[in-house]
């Protein structure tokens, strides 16, 4: 096992401000593109990555804490972020990054990682997991969120690289 | 086609600045960490990210149009960067940062969109190349290996989010 507190929250901390500098400003092109129907646009990851802030992570490791495997933890809804209003990025990245520094501040106070970490409780799929693997999965989740707007980045090139495709892993299939 | 130079600068100038907010200052272990025997780190990617700078990328272009097809483009050690020295990363991240800017700034004055971006220059592997084919590949080439940094440090939990691996798209072999 890998996992360490200070060093999960090292990756946490800087997920929103590094979406910021790398978002803010881009053209739409690149913000609103997507790999096809049904799958989302780099605003559209920010979006889901406000919404775990507010229904997923903490929420459920308080959960966790509290009621141990007594009870599943409440289902929360993987699309919900999809209905959120039109606000400009600028204010969703605003958003993401203050979530985000509340969702720590909050694991901050509530888990003692001395005598917390292999707690467990009930996944409603899984069955029993532990608060270690809930907050390793939160770290692992960012890092898939920000390789999914790489993709979507680099799928809208495709065509444009002509024969260099065959060197670039990212747009294999 | 989907290229438009204006847009393809947008990321090209955003990398460094993204890359470093997201690496300075993580612990070694998420920095020095990789994939197995054979696999760059974090610290080796933002390596061939400078090297890419000084012999690859903003020469060919200059090549191109320089010779057009009359020869092939000088060929470049993708593994050049694994004998670098020992900077800190703040130092590397810099360079890149200075590099890339130099890079951005000669291919304002190399180019005409209007005019250069179907002209053809010669790949070894590959044949008659287009400069946009090229400046296209730029493009893909930082996000591939940003999509690395992020693989690299999601492996580093594979064995720690337990049961949600099944989730988890970034995890999949």
């Amino acid at each position: 096992m890998n996992f360490k507190l200070e060093e999960a929250v090292e990756v946490l901390e800087r997920t929103p401000r590094t979406l910021e500098t790398w978002l803010s400003g881009l053209s739409e092109g690149w913000l609103r593109s997507n790999e096809g129907e049904g799958t989302w646009s780099p605003v559209e990851v920010v979006d889901h990555l406000i919404e775990g802030e507010r229904t997923n992570w903490l929420p459920r490791l308080a959960f966790l804490l509290e009621e141990g495997e007594s009870k599943p933890f409440p289902p929360f809804d993987r699309f919900a972020h999809l209905g959120r209003g039109e606000q400009s990025l600028t204010r969703k990245l605003a958003e993401f990054q203050a979530a985000r520094a509340e969702s720590l501040a909050k694991l901050k106070t509530l888990l003692d990682p001395e005598r917390d970490l292999e707690r467990t409780g009930r996944h409603p799929s899984f069955g029993a997991v532990k608060a270690r693997e809930l907050l390793s999965t939160w770290v692992v989740h960012d890092l898939t969120h920000i390789a999914q707007i790489v993709r979507v980045m680099a799928e809208r090139y495709r065509a444009d690289v002509g024969p260099w495709t065959a060197f670039l892993g990212i747009l294999k299939k």
